[in-house]
């Protein structure tokens, strides 16, 4: 099964856009997943190919049509997942990238910023997913985001030397601190323990690290991890980082 | 003054990519913004054009090289601010994209996934900037969502008829539900209230319903959107969404 992402959009030339370079572009050419964007206008009905319309109860901006909408899911729905990118949504998480990832692959809808009529969600399965608590002028560059995410997971697509089971948010912790070459840099020398030689040691260290710096800069992940340890029958698992 | 945005990338073939469409692609040909990409491969100095090499203390993946990467900085540093993109940021909200948009533009640092040697952080005003809680192949696509977030504040980019006074977080809320023709539609029909021309009652719909989804969706930013109009001596205009 390969991986494959039907995106609705009113912007099909933004896809695949930087898909098409680095790992995830080599990828995609060796056919490890699979990109479609369609537009949301061929979907259209009137003369004008109108997909949006002025909001009801007034105010600024255009609101995307439920009718257009509807019309462009219904042509491409499957048993994929069918995802709406929406400030609105449920906040992006690596455990979502990662059951994503491993399944057949999404069909993502593109709104614009002012919205999309509120009846779609009621009619049609959709999960709405934010990529963060900003905005964008469109769902494109969060789809695209969401698919960088999950790309880098399928395999083949890292290379031996990345498993990606070592890195940011795989415990709930933020990563450990990097060091490489040169030894000294502008008077700074590579932590000592690191040019040990002695792996309990450093896993220790990284551990610590890993933890100290979720808890200084991120208390609201640090919580969730002591919660999920206290918690969780199996929860000792937690603490090892490395 | 022109937002101007540096991007420090291994890959510079990836920008303007989706910046190079719609609104934002109009505002970069009109001048109304500047985007300029730098490959970082430039600033190395060995025969191998190194950029990397093996993590201090062993495991998998790259570490990016400080000596080469403050080259890179230092070649393009000016009054700008200097931001890496990096899951060990700190999260990106909107108040964030307004204070950058109204300023001179960004130098924007992508590293790759393994990351970056920390003594670089020590040794550069650097401000970590992630865009949320997950694992990208590497940085640009996060510049990218953080420009395009930018830009579309940017003066004359989104045009008179949306000023993005009323979106999602403008007062720490998500948006209220949008609707628009038909009326009836697979029987469901528009919201009486949107109908009624009566502005007053359709904001104090709207204010409500904001309030209702921020409570059920994302009880994280209802806390705090409670909490600051609690703390807050002038916190009465955060009750007021319209």
């Amino acid at each position: 099964m390969t991986f494959s992402a039907t995106i609705l959009t009113l912007y099909p030339e933004m896809f695949p856009g930087p898909l098409g370079a680095s790992m995830a572009g080599r990828a995609l050419r060796e056919g490890r997943w699979a990109l479609d964007a369609v537009n949301i206008r061929d979907f259209a009905t009137d003369k004008h190919r109108s997909v949006d319309d002025t909001p009801a109860g007034g105010g600024a901006g255009m609101v995307m049509r439920a009718d257009v909408l509807a019309r462009a899911i219904d042509a491409v729905a499957d048993t994929r997942p069918l995802i709406a990118m929406s400030p609105r949504g449920r906040p992006l998480v690596q455990e979502r990238v990662r059951v994503l990832a491993a399944g057949p692959g999404a069909i993502i809808l593109c709104g614009r910023f002012e919205g999309m009529d509120e009846r779609l969600f009621e009619a049609r399965p959709i999960e709405l997913v934010s990529i963060g608590d900003y905005v964008l002028s469109g769902g494109e560059m969060a789809a695209l985001t969401l698919l960088d995410a999950c790309v880098r997971l399928l395999p083949g697509v890292m290379g031996a030397a990345s498993s990606g089971d070592d890195e940011s948010f795989e415990m709930g912790l933020l990563e450990y601190p990097h060091y490489t070459r040169p030894v000294e840099w502008e008077g700074r020398t590579i932590p000592e323990v690191l040019r040990s030689g002695d792996h309990a040691r450093i896993a220790a260290w990284r551990k610590a690290m890993a933890e100290d710096e979720t808890r200084l800069r991120r208390p609201d992940l640090w919580e969730r991890h002591v919660g999920a340890r206290v918690q969780s029958p199996s929860g000792a698992r937690h603490g090892q980082k490395d």
